[in-house]
């Protein structure tokens, strides 16, 4: 495979994405977007991550999203929901964001002759987000490429495995310890382990403890 | 039907669907976008032509798009494709315009509650336009209901017909003369009947002839 376009937030999900990208193909870029997200810290990690891996690295103004609608990702009056509510996603859903982000990396992938687009979403944790479902990708992918009379194919590495198997893949590409380390999933913008409170934090802690109980035998 | 947002630009389609949708929904918003094109003045224009109309008018600024990839519209020193070249749209194409517009159209949408989008895309006088297709729609609404959990309808009245029968349908409107005086559909952004010499004049034009002799009748 020749080349591809990664989605690329620098936390944990993508920065395996990335590697994983990187040992498939032969081209890869990183894409990373502001939107006025608290935690903007994540962009300059992101920036970090990718120029020491030697991948080359986009950033895309995206701050018109926070504009469309509010959420507590990017409203820094709204407490942000720890728990899924029943019957609605929980309000750190930002409506339409990988909506938007995809059909960006679509339009600068296609600029730059790639073909193929690397997102780390994945089904199996999807907190409640509509726009992290295997089906929801899949119309994407149709839609995007019927916009621009175009073949791009969205991959999805970690769709249908648990947070546990995705430090499993990262450990397998050579990359545990980066990952550990250097990423970003926190809410609250703590680099590595986070803050420990928010809901990405504990999603992301229950998968390395169970992943480092395996890891020991 | 209660109520609808149509993706308004201030162009003959654009408005033709804006006067449809008034007649067919109890509430009517209309969302325009600047997004860097040339003729920023159809922006005015549409606001214009919304507040006499009585339709509440919002605008985003999707300036983005602009700088994702190169164009004729947004770009001033690249010289407009008169014609579709073989085997590719033409460079008045911006790639991934209708897909972000409907998408913003629909987080907007669902913030006020509404959840009929009306675009005025015709398949019939696509001019090579990939996103202007009934596929691409079809696909596009799934994705976006998708993407939020929300059932969105994207409504397309001028999709199987021609600018001669967007004429008329303006006419039965009783919107002719506002359409044909107060609507910017030149690509040099020229109100009314327009330059008269771009792709868009000439499409517009031809429509307009046909009708009138159809209307004498």
């Amino acid at each position: 495979m020749d080349s591809a376009l990664v989605v690329f937030s620098g936390g944990q999900d993508s920065t395996t994405c990335l590697f994983w990208a990187k040992q498939k193909f032969n081209r890869v870029v990183a894409l990373s977007f502001t939107y006025g997200q608290k935690h903007a810290k994540e962009v300059e990690q992101a920036e970090i991550i990718a120029r020491e891996a030697g991948i080359e690295w986009q950033c895309i103004d995206a701050s018109f999203i926070s504009n469309l609608a509010s959420n507590s990702l990017t409203n820094s009056t709204m407490q942000m929901d720890t728990e899924k509510p029943a019957g609605s996603p929980p309000n750190t859903f930002v409506p339409g964001r990988n909506l938007f982000f995809l059909s960006i990396a679509a339009v600068v992938a296609r600029e730059h002759g790639i073909k193929n687009i690397v997102t780390g979403v994945s089904q199996t944790d999807f907190s409640g987000y509509p726009d992290c479902r295997d089906e929801f990708i899949k119309s994407l992918n149709q839609t995007i490429n019927l916009a621009m009379d175009y073949q791009f194919t969205i991959h999805t590495p970690l769709m249908w495995i648990d947070k546990c198997q995705t430090w499993e893949m990262a450990d397998k590409l050579g990359v545990f310890n980066i990952i550990r380390t250097q990423t970003i999933t926190c809410y609250n913008g703590v680099i590595g382990d986070g803050c420990g409170n928010c809901p990405a934090c504990k999603l992301r802690k229950i998968g390395l403890d169970k992943y480092l109980k395996i890891r020991k035998i």
